[in-house]
């Protein structure tokens, strides 16, 4: 889920339920060698994080309006931030009432990784350029290639 | 992954590496309660499954050319059927090289699931038609409604 967040440019991924600082170390140390500013942190009461947010508020699930409907207003009323909510398991129904949209990304069961990335991809773009990577993947047609910054002359 | 397969419109999902009979019987239990005719099958063997392939073949892999740039190749040469290969861990080069297009749904550490979730929606659309399901989402503003297509009067 984080890395997907980071992928579309997000800047920031705040969790809850159980903590797992190992994932955060990882996703931490991916965000290092890789480049960029991304941040991940935890707070025990998601709750608070929707309310204090202010921006856009748009929890993704299965059960809300389809997002063929509502991107263009989610458009229009993006002003300069925004929070995509993405719950797993049983969402509590004040999560429902205090976004500003809830968002299906189609009406079947399915990964919440899917959900978060196709909104994403319909919102905005796949960010191409981290800052100050270590590392960086060569594009190519038929193998694995990576170019090692750290080695590059100055 | 089946699921995000399944919710694009694939017919069919095809995985190795340790076999999942829990997993299996789940996805058939979700495809059997929502409608649609969803397969899902284990081959020991992928790289079986990739040459016996009679269509076009599609690696998703971080290291590949940009989907922005493919795309259209993709939607010109596609004819009937498509297979989208997803590996996790290491993939072996004989992948690379028994596929039409390595394709990079961008070029950073991510998830599978979200590549394959973005690729099927560049590619396709969500699918939202399911035959004889017996239980569908009502799209909501605020909450979850389902209807139970068992208790319609005929």
């Amino acid at each position: 889920m984080a890395l997907t967040a980071r992928q579309w440019g997000a800047e920031e991924i705040v969790y809850s339920g159980e903590k797992d600082s190992k994932m955060m170390e990882s996703v931490r140390d991916i965000a290092d060698r890789w480049g960029g500013e991304f941040k991940v942190s935890y707070r025990k009461d998601f709750g608070n994080v929707i309310k204090e947010f202010d921006g856009l508020k748009v929890h993704l699930t299965m059960y809300g309006e389809p997002i063929e409907e509502k991107i263009d207003d989610i458009d229009a009323e993006f002003d300069e931030d925004i929070l995509v909510v993405v719950g797993a398991e049983k969402v509590p129904r004040k999560v429902y009432t205090n976004v500003d949209y809830n968002v299906g990304i189609g009406h079947q069961p399915h990964s919440e990784i899917a959900a978060l990335a196709v909104f994403m991809d319909r919102f905005t773009d796949i960010k191409h350029d981290f800052e100050d990577a270590d590392i960086e993947v060569v594009p190519s047609e038929d193998r694995k290639l990576t170019e090692d910054n750290r080695s590059r002359p100055e």
